[in-house]
């Protein structure tokens, strides 16, 4: 994916350019966009970004409410979670249609990706990735919450104005993104009402 | 610093608005451009990108070269090691003399957003942003040593535009980056070292 210089000019051990192969290709992150716009409005967020973003997230709420989750499997898991965007690019959750056909390609970039590196690391990061997808554990599904919260207060803090351009109401959000926290970390309920009852309120959605 | 609705207007309890509060603001350093530039060179890297992505090299490279340091510590750390930049801007590790003297201001910003945060995390918070600061603990040295490494890597994977501007040559590489990831973290040397010998032979650098 790089466009830069081939990894096979340096003179590094062979497992060292496999764990940079993989660090040089999710670097690529930084160039998938996604609907959430920054604040002042000049790009989208990049899924690079709504990773850093989630794993602060799950640092600052986790002694609030998931004290009992493994905090070093949640962060790593939110790190990694989005790197298969690296071959797929981002497809909105809002988009059902495209989430499941995208989904084995979503799969076998799993495999070539975490296929680069070596097997203290590799093997593992793929599991994290199923982990999360599967919202196999509690701290799967505290990072899923945090997926589905973290766009909605992002939404909410600009200007909604993905919202708008999705013709998105209140009750589709309620439907969707407040069914899905529920159902993974309803501890998290309370927020993601009151920011949609706030947005409602506003104006920002119908 | 946010652009959006009042944390206020939110139905939320006071604990919960200051954890949103620290994050709303935190998001600015998706804002935050750095000498980097991506590797397709439309911008530079934002600081959210960079800690998103120094923390992912932790990750990759915690079982291979700091398989006794604590992974939770130095993701925590990575994660909000730059988030004093939401005030004071990024100030390129080369400016010796700008570092200088944004000391206090970092210092000054770490105590207004870590304050922002209850007391079961914005402490622990600042404290971690100390512990990278002085490099007081092995996490803190294997982290500060990724964050000169992280660059080095960028730069030279990309088209080397940064260095050629600030007219960059191998020896200062050497005398500045690679003698502080030496100090930090010497198992990271062989990287670093055949990183500036392949940019020196391609003419990246003088």
């Amino acid at each position: 994916m790089s466009q830069g210089p081939d990894l096979r000019a340096l003179a590094v051990d062979d497992d060292t350019r496999r764990r940079l192969d993989f660090l040089v290709q999710a670097h690529a992150l930084t160039g998938v966009e996604r609907l959430n716009r920054l604040v002042d409005g000049s790009r989208g967020e990049t899924s690079a970004e709504h990773s850093w973003h989630l794993a602060l997230w799950a640092l600052v709420l986790h002694p609030a409410v998931a004290p009992d989750t493994q905090l070093e499997r949640v962060l790593s898991m939110l790190l990694i979670h989005d790197v298969v965007e690296v071959d797929t690019g981002d497809t909105p959750f809002h988009d059902a249609a495209a989430r499941a056909a995208i989904a084995d390609a979503e799969a076998a970039a799993a495999v070539r990706l975490f296929g680069l590196l070596p097997d203290d690391v590799g093997p593992r990061g793929r599991e994290l990735w199923e982990e999360f997808e599967h919202g196999a554990t509690d701290e799967a599904r505290f990072a899923r919450a945090l997926d589905r919260l973290q766009p909605l207060v992002l939404h909410w803090s600009g200007d909604g104005s993905a919202w708008r351009d999705g013709d998105r109401t209140a009750s589709q959000l309620r439907d969707v993104l407040l069914a899905e926290i529920e159902r993974h970390w309803p501890p998290l309920v309370p927020v993601a009402v009151a920011v949609i009852d706030d947005a409602q309120r506003r104006g920002m959605v119908g």
